[in-house]
């Protein structure tokens, strides 16, 4: 929607859930004082907690207390750390004060660590009542503001967790059975400062609906839930998908975000990798004589360096996505480079016998290049094996030298790779074809 | 874990899947062996399919059946079309006849459609029953073999759903309450066909816990659950962020895909852009002439193309992400274009500025550039601005012709892009040269 359309009367609730991304803020604020209250109030809960601020914000003073107070203490949270540092007591003002309590302690974790997303309001038993007692009492907490009650904590009379036991499974159970009984003492647990990538891979292999966060001594400090999970997911594949394609994360959408943030996120990454790619006219300066005797050399420069750019982007992915889906790890290190080295001779050889036939035969159709054609051809299928496997080898090493000294592999692989690859590609070239080339073109 | 180490005896479930991605398929089963029945089928049940399907078929025949019939339908289904072709039918056979009629249901639809992805077993309830009916119903349903009781969905006397109602919600109200005043009318459903990336934006924006999956009457043919779809939002993330960084979607992890499988997708991508960027030889061809001449503009081939590349790979990259998760569509290209035009100035400027500025204090400190380095210097700044904002445009507008015709415009994008830019990229730089050095160095 273009920022000078109307907004047709009264949008329901799934359709301004569909405009949202692109709609500015004055246009959802409009449609969303439209909704019946019961549908705006789950439009709200399923807004991300950067667009649930500002809309929160916009509303009159007195209505936002009723907003702020439908959040769980997690997304409340999320909320607050969501919206400008300024605006955070009073939005914390808005809260009961119990619950204040409660989003405060969860405010000194992390936003992105597990005890970021975590909410402290469970389901919880004592090991020794029975089914039955079970049941009833959590027939009476299911009208309180737990996060589920679909999963119920087991614990112990100093409050430390023994075991899990899920609705269904007290459900399915005979009513005298206790539910120490029933209960599964080998819990899927989180450590409080986990980071968010791990415990959506924890999801992902245990398929849970709830995972339980507690501290050193075992003691449950709040559940994730797998919904929160999903957002989680597609937040991380957004900012690894947008550092595999040379930026930093936008951590906005597309055309939401203000142009002038846009370009400096941009232009930051592009500079950064501009003044490394310098070096490589430093490089061809270094080789200049070699490119004035025989300037068909320069006809290939290209060709080169981009293979040797490609090569080692394409493995610098895999094996960045690979850490992050914790398929390979540090000790890995040896595997992965026998393998890229393998892959990078016979991805050199197939490249450098392309080049090598498209030079000799379009000779053949116009000689362009030379009495001296073959020899210019073998330096192109030499360089370009040494190219591309030194791309593939430097490719695939950097991520874990960067992981070894404690830097994230995704952010800064590419600037490192391309230029690395570039300058290297470009004295591997030039050093073939002054051996090959010697006393003929050079 | 290299292939020559042995394990030691008996790892838990815990470390078993832990080291599953890198161990081989020997190691797996062994270590699968040793584990206690309860554990292992938790361990069996959080797999992938590809993990599975060879699992179960390294096992003895007579042990297959009870792991096959422990999975539920949607799952089972996954298994089978995860298995070779000649395998799929004996798999078939270990089912029992009723749920094997549903396996084959299932298995008409794309594994990637919400189809695939449903599980036909869901809880359900007539809307004229008490709440206190539906819950002793449901606990009778609660041992049975349903995707989920928390959900349950309620359906007329000619099965077409009209409702939902959480477990929750039937738990909190009272005794003679009728479903049909405590269910939701208005249910999130999801047509048979969508593509799982439709779905699993879905699920992030709900925070549902299970969607039906209904056909053109709203019959509902079967549920998804959110724990199916943090599997998918995962692999659909991988799959976009190896066609970023260059190459097809590998579909197995790092370690375990086979060597030739591996190098045969890398060197089909490789190819590909190889043969496109061959373009760059013919270019500099034409300019033959001007390089022999002016030696000096060979220097900055490299950062030119370069330049050109990353922004172009920048701004396809963010513009085909914001169209997976829905934030750009086809309509708003216009808007797009405008954006990046602006941005492709303001960040060729920059750029334009930098090597401006280089060639200017390299020549302060050794003379490399001849006495017409300012000129020199002014042709690389004005193509800089050429390249990055045709680059920001080709990289942007892209997609969009891909999608409009039909073509997955993550796949495609990347060769293009790269090959487009850099030859347009050296007739821009080579044009402008040629204006701005007339009549000296050219």
């Amino acid at each position: 929607m273009n920022g000078g359309d109307e907004i047709p009367e009264a949008l329901s609730a799934a359709e301004l859930r569909d405009i949202w991304p692109i709609a500015t803020i004055a246009d959802r604020v409009e449609g969303f004082k439209l909704l019946r209250r019961g549908e705006a109030e789950d439009l709200f809960l399923g807004l991300a907690p950067r667009d649930q601020a500002p809309l929160l914000l916009s509303l009159p003073r007195e209505e936002q207390r009723s907003w702020m107070r439908l959040l769980p203490p997690d997304d409340a949270a999320d909320l607050v750390q969501a919206a400008a540092a300024v605006q955070r007591g009073a939005l914390l003002d808005l809260l009961d004060e119990p619950t204040r309590n409660e989003v405060n302690a969860l405010l000194a974790y992390a936003a992105d660590a597990a005890g970021g997303l975590m909410n402290p309001r469970y389901a919880r038993l004592r090991p020794d009542m029975t089914v039955d007692e079970a049941i009833s009492y959590l027939r009476k907490q299911a009208r309180e503001r737990l996060e589920t009650i679909y999963y119920v904590f087991v614990l112990d009379d100093r409050q430390r967790l023994v075991g899990v036991v899920s609705f269904r499974e007290l459900f399915s159970a005979t009513s005298e059975t206790r539910v120490q009984e029933v209960m599964r003492t080998d819990v899927v647990t989180v450590p409080e400062h986990q980071d968010q990538e791990a415990v959506s891979r924890l999801f992902a292999t245990t398929g849970l609906l709830a995972i339980p966060v507690v501290d050193d001594e075992n003691h449950i400090k709040g559940i994730i839930t797998v919904d929160d999970i999903v957002g989680v997911v597609q937040q991380e594949a957004t900012e690894d998908i947008q550092k595999a394609g040379g930026m930093e994360a936008l951590d906005a959408p597309y055309l939401a975000i203000a142009f002038r943030r846009m370009v400096r996120k941009r232009a930051g990454w592009l500079s950064a990798l501009f003044l490394g790619e310098m070096l490589t006219a430093t490089a061809m300066a270094y080789f200049e004589t070699e490119i004035a005797r025989a300037v068909v050399l320069a006809l290939f420069v290209p060709l080169i360096i981009s293979s040797g750019g490609n090569s080692g982007s394409q493995a610098s992915t895999l094996v960045i996505r690979a850490m992050a889906l914790g398929e390979v790890r540090l000790r890995d290190w040896w595997r992965v480079i026998r393998r890229e080295l393998a892959a990078g001779l016979v991805l050199g050889g197939v490249l450098g016998s392309i080049g090598f036939l498209r030079i000799v035969l379009w000779q053949a159709v116009s000689p362009l290049y030379g009495e001296h054609y073959l020899l210019v051809a073998l330096t192109v299928f030499g360089s370009l094996i040494g190219v591309v496997t030194f791309g593939t080898l430097a490719g695939s090493l950097l991520p874990f030298v960067l992981r070894r000294f404690g830097f994230d592999p995704a952010s800064a692989s590419a600037p490192f790779v391309a230029t690395l690859v570039d300058v290297t590609g470009l004295v591997i070239y030039f050093s073939v074809a002054s051996v090959i080339l010697r006393g003929t073109l050079l």
